[in-house]
């Protein structure tokens, strides 16, 4: 494992084993964490603007910024806004699966090649390299897909 | 200026002068306005348990991540999120009042004070020292209300 991937494991495990504030309430978990992937969403909405479909014209500080919000909320503790009462048949407005507490390893895996990709896009991303930020964009999609397939709802 | 003043002033302008990807509809940038600072509020609320009311145990590497996300939502060119018509006299699910874009001098001022504050917050945090943190995260704290005082509905 490279020193991102360390990094990353090392704030997922932080992540898991103690809540950064006071308990959210479920309501307010399932808010915040649903604002987190929104947020990512139209930054990863951006760099296929501009990386991957090439419709709007490639800005290398842009793409900059966007990656660098993407690996924030990748690294921002996000496991403290996943409770186990917080799944889709016992709260509202989620589609999370009871599966995702059914299988913590998978879980913890899938989280943790989420964290580590972000922040390869960072990486990618500062580098300047358009072809590679396009690359490294479906490295990252590909695990946003492979938590979505196992723990999210359709 | 300073060169985080300078760096947030040019990503501020480069926001507000070309959208980052297509033109989203109306609909679409309330959203990710919304969830952007939705997604700010979450990590604010740690940094406050954490390094002002101590609530929690003080982490600093929360601390470090909670602010380059704060500073990530800063940096991310959210200009491009706020079309004259996605005021609340226009559009819905909105608090954003009609004189943002009358008072466009007021707008831009309020926006790259935040920039420039929680750019510091990032610094501050990466230092790991409590009570500057504490004092910073008041400093970005004021510059959210400014805005919210000018610019938002109760």
């Amino acid at each position: 494992m490279n020193k991102t991937g360390l990094l990353s494991a090392a704030l997922l495990t932080a992540a898991f084993a103690m809540p950064a504030a006071a308990q959210l309430s479920v309501e307010d978990q399932i808010e915040a964490r649903k604002a987190a992937y929104q947020f990512m969403s139209w930054n990863m909405g951006k760099i296929k603007a501009q990386a991957v479909d090439g419709g709007v014209e490639f800005n290398a500080d842009q793409m900059k910024a966007a990656a660098n919000a993407i690996a924030a909320v990748a690294n921002s503790g996000m496991g403290a806004l996943f409770s186990p009462d917080s799944t889709m048949d016992k709260a509202d407005d989620t589609r999370l699966k009871p599966e995702f507490f059914q299988q913590p390893e998978k879980a913890r895996e899938v989280g943790m090649n989420f964290g580590r990709e972000a922040n390869k896009l960072q990486e990618v991303a500062a580098s300047g390299d358009r072809a590679a930020l396009a690359r490294q964009f479906s490295a990252v999609g590909e695990t946003c897909k492979a938590c979505h397939d196992s723990f999210r709802a359709d």
